[in-house]
């Protein structure tokens, strides 16, 4: 079999990093890199990259149904790319040359029906089911890693239904197919000059059932953080059958249905498609980078902000490390950006009260750049200055891994919330036991850095990010360093008080500390819930939970 | 045993009717009643209101723990009050001197192990527990109409869980014993400067417990309408232990917790506590009355304004005919209540864009009193005007029924949630079957009038009153008719895609209406749960769903 051969009709992606295969580092990313790993005390070289033909997979133990075969893909390339999300964990193994557990056989079921039949297959099979949607999950949500249990495991692409089947203008609301990545939906939404505005990292590569069986983090800072809000109805199969909830602005009728499929993770269904709540395009912003000698006085600053009900869009507070990382700042100074947007009214008085408050909190701007972002009439005047800055790193920096992870470079990023009281001694301990964690794994003394990225009346969601690199420079040290550091990051947001994630999910890799965080009590009732849908077990095994009741683990530990 | 004996400490309740024993209508209410019942060809007097010696109420079927039997009452007075709640078929039985069935005893537990305690009883002698907060429920939600399975019923009243026991000012927080009233938990909190601000029809007869467990509306008409985004945490007893969620701002790891138990009226466990999210008190206001010749148009501006992320806090339209019940105009406008309030900034840009917006479908308004009421430094000038009419005339609504109801009078509300572009043939089509149904009932014309009490960007929340009186002038008649016009509502909003409930509960009122509404496997996953926490049922058996598989009926119904 040809290795690059794929029944996947996207433009292929890199299975050992991020982006699609052909994804290059401008000149100025590449200074960044090198910068970045020669802090860390790497030279840096071009590593030979992860090539198909270097990974021995094992044959498919299982055949798939016939009246679907043509669906199914058992092709190296296919395997490969869905054996693993794109945590550090799954690049490293890459450049390891060792495949996570891979699928043996990879679905791209055509429509609706195809994935009840598989679902019908697999259940009557023993084979594990692994919904597969963008395959950006970076705590271990998509491999298949399912264990001893099962006669196989097959990854469920649901790229084939990706289209808008039904607009609502007068409701602003669509009704989406659960395979649409960000830019085909939106591109699909456009015409209707319409938009969902979930703009999370990887909007690129990340599928609207993705995020909704993720809770996933999007666009808003404020007030429609996750996605969860812009669920208006949804439409799962389940091995039991299709679970469907009905087109409502709200309801009070008993426990919300769609919450229950929110955050499941591919352990109840497979979600096929939802009706998603829209906004119209905002015509008016307005936007200020905002600079704080004291980062904690900063806070504070965007603790009033949260409390205020002005609701701005961006409200991301980065601490001074972390401008340095994105290049919005010299690392010496705390830095806001702040933004607001609106689709029917100028933000003047949103802006100025915003404004006001920073200032009682020792923020500076610069007040004509802010005037200038009110009157621009196109978007270029906001893609410039600090936040365009930002919002331009954001989007590039999981390319920027990918270089760096074959020179034995750690970098990863973990996230919470935690209520505002508790915030300035929860930010000081986690930059504490980070710290010292890698110190014990690397050697290297490393702050980690912190952004706010969402924030709430009653606290912010804090977003760490880390590098550091192995002693001897090899990937194999440095995964095995990456286990250390990343259990220690789930024991200190834990202990300390806060989510084990805001919305990254759960997966495996964060198991440990969703079995501290959620009384067990409530996972037992999930458990049973699951049972009803899925009484064999077959979906996601190991994810959120383990019907298999395995020790738990994180990535790689898991399968080696 | 004395027949007004009890062991609540509160002020007693009229158990016939709303309000306290000796609650009492005004002159100029007097008036509004009479004018009401002669409209329906009833002459106003004073009918014999019910007295407890009137009902013979059987003896208890079982002995309270021997342990926590001072906590325990068995006196008519405490059983009768604690029967039914507040519907109009819970007014009607007691007019017909026909109680509901009535708890064996009344615990009043004095702390959350007395709770665990009871409910381990309760487990262990097969006694059915009714958890009661207000018992202000219009749905069926709280009566003892438990059915043959169970050794006997108790009410779980929780009035003695009244305290606030920590506050939070900095992320505005507090920790709330479930059984506290409305007034009870804000008293509380006014020291710290802090508000919940919800603010329910019932707000002085409910308990924050009863708000959660219901999924309660409150006093914001767009972007906090339920209580579901005020809870940050919560702590329930269930026969099979305390089930606890972590306090956070915001999560995404697996669905959420607390979402389960909102929504759950009392089948899944008995709420003892909540974390809430407060509120400061508002500093500005802003409030206008607008008057709109065309309603549909009226609802079309109240779409845009859902729709433009001002967030007004009031945004209540009234159809012509709602203006005239609730007295805010000749019954030939529709009227728009429309407010804001911050506790931070002015509002002046807020009103100015939504009263622009109005102007453009057709509304008219007086624009110095909307200048008075933003000049305003205390809040009497938004105590006049129609907005203040109205918020007196909704407080006060329920008072006016009781003597009503005595003369044969159906007095009743259902409320639900339409997505925008079927709200108006949806509007048309609930008044055309509610009609119907009226006529055929009880031979009257009578038209059902509607306010839209919530709004969402994708849809609004109907309001529908209605009034009538049986044929014979009989309460008997006048129950049996509200039988088929109940049914016929429930018919009507699910058959043309609404909810059954927007925010009163499911109850068993609504029951027949929630499983059209809610898919079955769905309701499966959900029994499962409560199977894991309630293994033998004996949570409000008959409430949400009915362990013992009994046809669903609606109050009454069942248990004659």
């Amino acid at each position: 079999m040809n290795d690059h051969a794929t029944l996947s009709r996207r433009t292929p992606r890199r299975f050992w990093g991020w982006g699609n295969v052909d994804s290059q580092l401008d000149a100025r990313e590449q200074a960044t890199v090198k910068a970045l790993t020669g802090m860390l005390g790497a030279r840096f070289e071009e590593r030979p990259t992860p090539q198909v033909s270097e990974f021995d997979l094992p044959a498919p133990r299982i055949a798939p149904p016939p009246a679907l075969a043509a669906q199914f893909s058992a092709s190296p390339l296919d395997r490969l790319n869905h054996s693993a999300g794109k945590s550090y964990a799954d690049l490293a193994r890459m450049w390891l040359r060792q495949a996570p557990a891979a699928p043996d056989w990879v679905a791209f079921p055509e429509d609706e029906q195809a994935v009840i039949d598989i679902l019908d297959w697999a259940q009557t099979s023993n084979v594990a089911v692994i919904p597969y949607g963008g395959g950006s999950s970076v705590c271990g949500g998509v491999e298949a890693a399912v264990g001893e249990g099962y006669a196989g495991a097959i990854s469920l692409d649901m790229e084939r239904l990706n289209r808008v089947l039904e607009v609502d203008p007068v409701s602003r609301a669509a009704r989406i197919q659960a395979g649409a990545l960000g830019p085909e939906l939106e591109a699909q939404l456009k015409p209707h000059q319409l938009t969902l505005r979930h703009f999370p990292q990887s909007f690129e590569f990340s599928t609207l059932g993705g995020w909704i069986v993720t809770r996933a983090g999007g666009h808003y800072a404020t007030q429609h953080t996750h996605i969860d809000d812009f669920v208006e109805a949804t439409r799962m199969v389940t091995p039991s059958g299709v679970l469907q909830t009905r087109r409502l602005p709200g309801s009070g009728a008993g426990p919300a249905p769609d919450r229950l499929v929110l955050g499941s993770e591919g352990t109840l269904g497979v979600l096929t498609e939802a009706w998603m709540r829209l906004q119209s395009p905002p015509r008016f912003r307005a936007s200020a980078s905002l600079q704080f000698d004291d980062y904690l006085k900063a806070a504070e600053c965007v603790r009033v902000l949260a409390q205020s009900g002005l609701n701005p869009s961006n409200c991301r507070l980065l601490d001074p490390l972390e401008t340095l990382f994105s290049g919005v700042g010299d690392g010496l100074k705390a830095v806001l950006v702040l933004a607001f947007e609106s689709a029917d009214h100028p933000l003047q008085a949103w802006m100025a009260r915003a404004l006001e408050l920073a200032r009682d909190y020792g923020g500076s701007y610069d007040a004509a750049a802010v005037e200038r972002s009110m009157a621009a009439q196109d978007s270029s005047e906001h893609r410039s200055g600090a936040a365009g800055a930002w919002r331009d790193a954001f989007l590039r920096m999981p390319y920027w891994r990918d270089p760096a992870v074959g020179l034995g470079v750690i970098m990863d990023t973990f996230e919470t919330a935690i209520t505002w009281e508790r915030f300035a001694d929860f930010y000081r301990s986690v930059k504490t036991d980070m710290a010292r964690a890698i110190k014990q794994a690397t050697g290297q003394e490393i702050q980690v850095s912190c952004r706010l990225t969402h924030v709430y009346p009653d606290g912010p969601a804090p977003y760490f990010t880390l590098a550091t690199r192995s002693a001897d420079g090899t990937v194999a040290s440095a995964l095995a360093a990456w286990r250390e550091i990343k259990q220690a990051a789930n024991e200190s947001v834990i202990s300390h008080g806060g989510t084990i994630t805001h919305h990254h999910a759960v997966g495996r890799d964060h198991r440990s500390g969703y079995e501290r965080e959620v009384d067990p009590l409530f996972r037992r009732m999930l458990a049973a819930a699951k049972q009803t849908v899925d009484p064999q077990g077959i979906l996601n095994p190991g994810v959120l939970y383990d019907p298999l009741h395995r020790p738990i683990g994180i990535t790689g530990a898991l399968t080696r």
